[in-house]
């Protein structure tokens, strides 16, 4: 089993409200950077700060990076459109940072990003992947791929309060400025991503087209963004058995009905439940609240830290030490 | 503790007679990345195969590899001058493939890459690094840098028949192209680099100056291409504890007097000897023969499954198996 993360921007993400992956709108695009290096090294080197919401919550790297030092797993970072550098080491996949999906084509590599991380995940030695994403904005860009499909589903946020009108005006304008109707790229997941997505959901697509080619077990590990990068799978073709491993807390979302559509798309779900309702500790109660839910692969590192036996009281308690460790309250 | 290996390419291992790190000439510019995809996953990716001398010997990085299996290190490879891609996850420096030392400047770009790799140490959380290298040639770019401080050592050589007189000529040769004789360079580590060495040693110097600023311990992993790293650092004012961890391999070579070159740079000295003669393997055989010797921190590998209480018959068997799943022999 191999840990992929892949990392990268999209503009989206600085249309004002979209995206709480960042105490401020300057700060969202060294997020999956910085993520990038929590989960590498357990702390941040050259990335400024520590992601935090706008209200504080600590980014989900952090108990991704706790699972990480609880049951052991090999990493591999891939860098699909960072636009910043990250002291993570990175599988530089063909990819630049995504425009704002508003624009008619923001992500103009689609096609070589995905054919890159196709054939990546050919030759990785690995008996399963577990995938996992950061990038600021990309519940946005998953919805605006789910239109561009014609995929009916909903997208869940990092905001307790998902934003979901604005955006489907933003999706609304995308739709506009690529000359798409809703459905128009059915079965063209390369045209959805590069009309509506952002580099990530290429990478990750690509990737997990190339390890079912080659009888690569797939776990998505994450919410409705991965959601996304399933329904384009879908679209490419494939039929394998793909999982979606995601936190209670994207399960409960209302605004996302991940349920249905794990169902809808074939997917064997597993929702993890870490017990945060259980911990007092502020790393963990604005999840309780709603906040964050999700990302960085937190859902499928739970998965493995619950298929590992390891006890959630354990893994809570090192995210106790660690945010402690990383003064993640020194953040802006 | 983190392992680092350090990978880039120099065309000075372009002269005829030079090098044994390929099957041919035209496969020395694969060497590092797949080295460094052997270290990471076992086998090699984009790489077109496995690294083997002429005569077939396999690359240490199976050693090194079946070391990390047993024993289990945290990886980071570094990137400083690959010529080929590597599916290895990375860390890039800024360096570019390095020219031949018997052109004026072959590494122009020496001091950024000092400067990045330093601040890359400097953030590691890592309380030691070990550091080895992946670079064809770099015998002979390690001789240059040697001539260009005034350092009297000598240099060992992945060949059985050490080609030193034609190292020499070519030293030679760079130091007349580079208006420098011999120790002009001496205190000043970019200048001996940018004239007379290659990006790799760069980047092992400013690994070595920024870890040992913060406090961080240092063993250099591998022979006297590490040497020469060693006394850049020396050069650069570093006068904390460096450890070189070497193979019985290179300190029987008589070639190069590693016992006496490492007192007298004050490094701490950890000769390992796998006990390759007590196994019955064309694998380990060459070793014994003289070739390879050393290589993709080797030395440093061995030392820690030594102190690890691994045994060496488990390393060794492990090489046995590793080599035949391998298929080795089907290179070219």
């Amino acid at each position: 089993m191999r840990f992929v993360l892949v990392v990268g921007t999209t503009r989206t993400a600085e249309i004002d409200g979209i995206s709480a992956a960042g105490a401020a709108p300057e700060l969202l695009a060294h997020t999956p950077a910085a993520d990038a290096e929590l989960v590498a090294y357990g702390r941040t080197l050259l990335a400024p700060h520590v992601p935090v919401s706008p209200s504080g919550c600590p980014t989900p790297a952090v108990v991704t990076r706790d699972v990480r030092d609880v049951v052991g797993f090999d990493l591999l970072v891939v860098d699909a459109g960072l636009a910043t550098p990250t002291g993570a080491p990175t599988v530089d996949l063909p990819a630049d940072p995504g425009g704002d999906i508003r624009a008619p084509a923001p992500v103009p590599a689609a096609a070589a990003t995905f054919d890159a991380a196709r054939d990546l995940a050919r030759t990785l030695p690995d008996e399963r992947l577990v995938i996992g994403e950061s990038i600021p904005g990309g519940t946005t860009t998953a919805l605006g791929v789910f239109a561009a499909l014609g995929e009916p589903f909903g997208v869940s946020s990092s905001l307790a309060e998902n934003p979901l009108e604005r955006k489907r005006a933003v999706v609304g304008a995308g739709l506009e400025a690529s000359g798409l109707a809703r459905g128009d790229a059915a079965g063209d997941p390369s045209r959805a991503v590069r009309r509506m997505g952002d580099p990530v959901l290429a990478a990750v697509t690509g990737l997990t087209v190339g390890a079912t080619d080659t009888g690569t077990g797939v776990t998505l590990a994450g919410g409705t963004q991965l959601l996304a990068a399933a329904a384009l799978a879908r679209h490419a073709g494939v039929t394998a058995p793909i999982g979606l491993a995601t936190t209670s807390f994207v399960a409960a979302d209302e605004t996302a009905d991940v349920r249905a559509a794990a169902d809808d798309l074939a997917l064997d779900l597993t929702v993890t439940d870490p017990g945060f309702d259980q911990a007092d500790h502020v790393a963990m109660a604005r999840y309780v609240k709603g906040e964050a839910k999700e990302g960085v692969g937190m859902g499928g590192a739970l998965a493995l830290a619950d298929r590992a036996d390891a006890s959630m009281a354990e893994v809570r308690d090192r995210i106790v030490d660690v945010t402690e460790t990383l003064a993640v309250s020194d953040g802006p």
